[in-house]
């Protein structure tokens, strides 16, 4: 079951579970295309309807997904969902994702913080009173743990030393915008419940994702969203974007802030091995998903080298840092847990910006009225 | 201005603010009162309603407070509020406050995180757009912090060294109930809108607080609520009525959990130092307020001891542990705040006890009727 199906990553993931033979339920109050709209912004590629949507799987996968349209934070419509469904494992992909969203106003803030932890509560405690083995898999973001001088430790727990005594610590965060605290806070309470009733969790702190396609995504009917705008589009789809309309590329600042990237194909297969082996009963499993450390500079010149290759050619111009990050640090995270279930990268960057702005390009002139919601406007201070 | 005037800290430290002589607002929703009916119980000590309060308060303390009826977690209200008032601090009590009773069940979880979490960014922002110098004084817990192995540092960051390297995080947090979660949850939420924004801050970490009396509850009609239930009593205030009605005292499990304790009349003078010495502009000041380390099974052999010197027999009764907590632990809290503001412990408990067993007899018919909700039916597992 995947709370938040008709997103980015919930419209690819159950295109991936159905074509692998699983059964498909999934939840969504279609929140994200209001949220795009409400900034003046649309999917860069055009989506369906959840229904076309549903049928264009089946012709693809065999498997005919069942969709329940409604808000997550209601707990009443949960217990519903959980109480029939009875899941294997619910995916959590029904938080307001974007952290420029979250830092609007005192509006955008509020209601991040409310329908993310709400509807995690929701769903701990339905899964705890309803179904007690259900997996719980939550995804959150390796913005979680800013930029510390410290390795990145994949684990919820880590051992410390403070003031000469040594103790075993949760994982320090120090996360950069409301929407990246929200997720902290949801980690938290995920490891109280896990801690007191032994829900089984799996915690993925996942960094940027990009790319247009999956093994399954091999037809303009099957797209998933893809968010270029200050607000909703992450660095390389929007660079992707910028480079199509002829823009510059605008990385923030110097451009120094290194992330741990993964391609969209790589985030299902990611996501596909650690549903399809669970941590045991009890255990709560925190995972570091990310394939490449590039920074976004260095990003900016690859999609710029990419568009050149296309005849595009287009200028990288720094744009004054909107929010209040380190613009050059130490990042070093840990990747043991899915190197140990056999994942190591598939596709590069560089080998898949080609193929993003081949998709884009049929799209330009639908895209040009857009231009004006690129730059960032959402100023952090 | 304090949110949660109607409370049992807020109450008092309006009296107190009121009689040194500044301008005292307050709101509230009267949540507490009402919440603490929804669990068959009441106020040990009979409160009077608002008005008739701030009545009493004038007689008093010469001052006439300005009194607002409403929920801060509607921000319209609350922008109202800083709009109108422009205070030089607010102290932020409006929480729901019981551990216990976040616990109940997805119900009362919910409405924790909802009420603490959102009156809290409503605070924050007001105070950002609506009157930036004002201080902000958040009342938190010495509970964040559980019981860690290490020294429980006075800060809001601490160095620390992780797998051989070096860096400063936010200190460390393990809260023990949904309530606990808030308050870490606020504190990250302060912590940031102090880094982004410069908001002056005031996060008290307070330990359990008992008590009947302040230099100014004199008289029977300036009484703030006495809660004594298993769901609203902390464990002091909950052994006196135990004592008054001739039931054991009922330390939870083991009962050597250590907790920093101090009296009603210490924690308002501790509060009225931070207020009149507010940090400087842009500071964030993390303040561990508590004076008496002691086991809450020696604090049941204290009282046990001074009602008898009342002519009361009790028994102790160690009653299985309700929650999920460590019976024996390490546990050294830092203090260093208060005592550089010229605060030292003036009251010691021992002292105290006997006057909240006076204070509380003359109720002993009316308690009568609430000896079904002392003994702890609110489990963690």
């Amino acid at each position: 079951m995947i709370f938040g199906i008709d997103g980015y990553l919930g419209w690819p993931l159950a295109l991936r579970m159905a074509a692998r033979g699983h059964e498909v339920a999934g939840v969504d109050n279609f929140a994200t295309r209001a949220s795009v709209k409400e900034v003046g912004s649309a999917s860069a590629l055009p989506i369906l309807e959840m229904k076309e949507r549903i049928k264009a799987a089946k012709q693809t996968t065999g498997k005919e997904m069942r969709f329940y349209q409604g808000d997550v934070t209601e707990r009443g419509f949960v217990y519903d969902l959980i109480r029939k469904e009875k899941p294997d494992a619910v995916v959590h992909f029904a938080e307001q994702r974007s952290a420029p969203y979250s830092m609007i106003d005192a509006d955008h803030a509020s209601y991040t913080m409310r329908n993310n932890i709400l509807s995690t509560i929701n769903l701990i405690y339905a899964v705890k009173e309803l179904s007690p083995n259900t997996h719980i898999l939550k995804m959150g973001t390796m913005g979680e743990f800013g930029t510390p001088k410290f390795d990145i430790p994949e684990a919820a727990f880590v051992p410390v030393s403070i003031k000469g005594k040594e103790d075993l610590i949760t994982t320090p965060k120090w996360a950069g915008s409301w929407y990246h605290w929200t997720k902290v806070h949801d980690t938290n309470n995920l490891l109280f419940a896990n801690k007191i009733w032994g829900l089984r969790t799996t915690d993925i702190m996942q960094g940027p994702v990009y790319g247009t396609r999956t093994k399954e995504i091999t037809d303009a009917k099957l797209f998933t969203r893809f968010d270029f705008d200050e607000v909703w589009g992450t660095v390389v789809n929007r660079y992707c974007v910028e480079a199509v309309l002829g823009m510059p590329l605008t990385p923030y600042g110097k451009g120094g802030q290194v992330r741990g990237f993964l391609s969209l194909e790589d985030s299902m297969e990611a996501l596909t091995l650690l549903l399809e082996n669970e941590p045991p009963e009890r255990e709560y499993r925190a995972v570091n998903q990310f394939m490449e450390l590039l920074s976004v500079k260095a990003i900016a010149e690859m999609v710029q080298a990419e568009a050149k290759r296309q005849g595009l050619d287009v200028a990288i111009k720094h744009v004054d840092n909107p929010r209040v990050e380190a613009e050059q640090h130490y990042y070093n995270p840990e990747r043991r847990i899915l190197p140990s279930l056999g994942f190591h990268l598939k596709i590069k960057m560089k080998d898949v910006v080609g193929t993003m702005i081949e998709d884009l390009k049929p799209y330009r002139g639908e895209l040009k009225q857009y231009e004006r919601v690129i730059m960032p406007k959402t100023k952090w201070k």
